[in-house]
């Protein structure tokens, strides 16, 4: 199957690189990584076992050409450049995986693409670039699977390609509830990682005040969630999250560590969507508003967009 | 009259070299700036015409000895250090006005002295520290004056003293509903002046997710405080504290200075008293709440107690 990864960061490199290891002609939309990856390839560390590939790196996606499945995995800070640089991908039977955190994000690529053609993939991962050409896996590596219309045999066909190059995978039968649940981890840990100064989720999780502030952003999320039509067992995830981060050393979220890049951060997506629609919805969030402020404004003064 | 600073910062060099100029015998505690002030005097800077004064300066209050009136102008971090500085000025007749941010405050006072001396005075004042001696004074300098037990007469005659060196004065009814108003200037503007990445109150008011926090932030502060038994008018007060500040002009709050000097910051008189006696009364500050998990372990943070 022929394939395009449209955003080659971590998480396109990362499965992408899995999916040509098992045979895929799997064809990389570069920026950064160009010139090294054309010179040197694309390396995976893992504890769970590396591998080099001789990646097929293109900086056009028109010399990519019509693919059968568009992986974008871009940030959601560039969610606005992506109907030009999927499009020339895109024929009559294209199938669109959208790889990129956040609310709201799937709805755009329909609006763009027509909705029957959209999947979203939402990737469990500790992952990051290393040097270019290197992505460091840290630990896990699961995707859900949804179809935007929760078509769900549909979702398993392109699960299915995932699971075949070993990739844990598990169906969402219904792509808006793991959005919604998703969020339950991001909101709490990547924005509080950065609202508290730059610290991993180990800091979190150990000091009393944030902790609480972390699992009140839990069940705001989940509540607003489940105002907009989800069953989410809004408990069970407050345990679920804060048992598997404990769990998992310190970890810094990418949203840290765009932050301590001086990148845009993905404030819009992960808190700025989910906002606007509890309001819609009539929800208090407050403690998630407060987030939002803080972190989009902490993000625009890093990137000296705001001068004191 | 005979008077001890007791703390003699901003707050405390200003008010008391007030009182020295109109013929008070005004005794400074000093530490800081013990050895300027007794070489060079106490300078106070000012728009509204500034002065020079031999203050008295001393390293010890043993050797202020017994006063008619106490002023205490430590910051709150220093609190428990307070009955100790503060013991050997006080006579049988002593009177002791708190001039100290936060919550709770008097209280603490009354439990080592008794409750029927204890006054409190809260001062609307731009001002800070300068180089060691001298005290800049930006703008305002009203005082309010309560007394602990709310009695009027008494109130009165602490604020006459401060009347007749030309400053500003106005009476507390109630003593707890002025904390808690004073919060709603507190609690909004110099709390997020540090979670915001170290703004001033322009920043705050201009930014309009920044404003929104602020305005959520007084409305529940006076929820608060109006659950604890005040009669705030929580509207009025929000367009009063927003006008305010709007007019004020690029103001960094005395936390943001300390936060920026790493000095400790006043995180349990203003953030943490506010939140335990909301807790106490099952009203729900999850804003405050956000604020004072942030600020409290970016407190931590920037003093190096917590290391990443």
């Amino acid at each position: 199957m022929r394939i395009a990864v449209i955003g080659s960061g971590a998480v396109g490199c990362f499965y992408g690189a899995r999916l040509a290891r098992c045979g895929h002609d799997v064809r990389f939309l570069m920026r950064r990584d160009l010139a090294a990856v054309r010179q040197r390839g694309l390396s995976i560390r893992s504890p769970q076992g590396g591998f080099h590939l001789q990646a097929a790196a293109f900086g056009d996606p028109a010399e990519i050409g019509p693919v059968d499945l568009v992986l974008c995995a871009l940030k959601a800070t560039a969610l606005d450049a992506a109907e030009g640089l999927i499009r020339p991908c895109v024929g009559p039977a294209t199938r669109i995986l959208v790889m990129i955190n956040g609310f709201n994000i799937e709805e755009r690529f329909a609006g763009w693409f027509g909705r029957d053609r959209i999947f979203g993939g939402l990737a469990f991962v500790c992952i990051n670039r290393g040097e270019p050409g290197v992505v460091n896996h840290i630990d896990y590596g699961r995707v859900m699977f949804g179809h935007l219309l929760d078509n769900l045999p549909l979702a398993r066909e392109v699960a299915g390609l995932f699971a075949e190059a070993g990739i844990e995978t598990i169906i969402a039968p219904s792509l808006r509830q793991a959005r919604w649940e998703k969020l339950m981890w991001n909101i709490p840990f990547s924005t509080v990682a950065v609202s508290a100064g730059g610290v991993t989720t180990r800091e979190i999780m150990n000091d009393e005040n944030l902790r609480r502030l972390a699992v009140r952003l839990i069940v705001e999320t989940g509540t607003a969630g489940n105002a907009d039509g989800c069953r989410i067992d809004v408990d069970g995830m407050v345990r679920k999250m804060t048992d598997d981060t404990g769990s998992m050393g310190p970890y810094r979220p990418s949203m840290l560590i765009d932050y301590q890049t001086k990148q845009p951060l993905e404030v819009e997506a992960i808190l700025g969507e989910p906002v606007r629609r509890a309001r819609e919805l009539n929800v208090p969030v407050p403690t998630i508003e407060t987030q939002y402020a803080l972190v989009s404004f902490l993000d625009r003064l890093n990137r000296g967009e705001i001068r004191i």
